[in-house]
């Protein structure tokens, strides 16, 4: 769907990532960058993940000299608060309890810049995720499981016990996942 | 999750159906039944989802006399009319140009009945889905694919392309691939 002679890289290493970008039929590569996550105080959410997604394309650019990358980063906020992922299962459960019958906010940012033509653009994504009351059995089986571990709020709503948390959503399923399919296809779109 | 005895039989011939429960990490078998989906004129969407639940409902107690049943039928419903699945790829083109650049609602309607207590609920859960603007080549191109034409609405939420028409949806994302989980997990709590 997307029609360029330039390699595409996602530089992410998120497996999900790679999941989504491969369920519309894109050809990519991924290419693994390690950057800090840093949140500074009183910096909006939106401005967070623009600016953390631009920093990992500019690490992204110290290899790749010519292509199309794409980067993205995933907060959620409730409360006004960031949350990211979590330290170890314990902090898993203190999450996952405070999303309990809440509704809580997924900020994906992200960047695409093309070599070729110097253009990079870089937009977010936000959507609302409403929990339905859980109860601790279901948290603590949750969290033994490791799966909370990598995620930004401790779940994934793919995931087996994330899937039935979920009482509803508004806004961009797959932002929650981890990259707003929709958003970023377009702005491909504008930069091949 | 689910503690029971009892064998889980699925009695829907969906793919997408069968895949949702196995990611919950359900243990069940799949029972493929026939029945008729006939829109009677003037039946609200909701009433029409929760009988052709139950009519599946009934025709799977034919055949399994012992363990716990789910049914479902979803529907799409755009400006007060009901859009089944379409005839043809032509037929498939019509009905995404009508999705095209408006708000569609998703009806799933689900039965959950157990044969040892006697016990049925039905239930249904509706989403609201929002494509963005199509163009002919777009839609064309996906018709072409022969995906939309075993899916109610002529599209997949979680295809190539459907990910990426869709702009927002508001509720149960699962309901839109043809089951939604969470209610669906919450009345086998119930019922077990």
């Amino acid at each position: 769907m997307i029609k360029t002679n330039l390699t595409i890289y996602l530089a992410s290493k998120s497996p999900r990532r790679k999941k989504l970008l491969e369920q519309v039929n894109l050809t990519f590569k991924v290419l693994p960058v390690e950057t800090p996550e840093i949140f500074r105080k009183g910096e909006r959410p939106v401005n967070v993940v623009r600016r953390i997604a631009l920093e990992k394309l500019n690490a992204a650019k110290e290899i790749i000299k010519e292509g199309i990358i794409i980067t993205a980063d995933t907060i959620v906020v409730i409360n006004g608060k960031i949350i990211g992922k979590p330290l170890d299962k314990h902090d898993a459960v203190r999450m996952l309890k405070k999303l309990s019958g809440n509704t809580h906010i997924v900020y994906t940012g992200f960047s695409v810049h093309n070599s070729h033509n110097q253009k990079t653009i870089t937009d977010y994504e936000k959507t609302y995720v409403t929990f339905r009351k859980l109860n601790s059995n279901e948290i603590k089986a949750y969290a033994e499981t490791g799966s909370p571990l990598d995620r930004a709020g401790a779940y994934g709503i793919q995931d087996d016990y994330g899937a039935v948390f979920i009482k509803k959503i508004n806004g961009c399923y797959y932002n929650v996942v981890g990259l707003p399919l929709n958003k970023v296809f377009q702005t491909l779109l504008r930069i091949v």
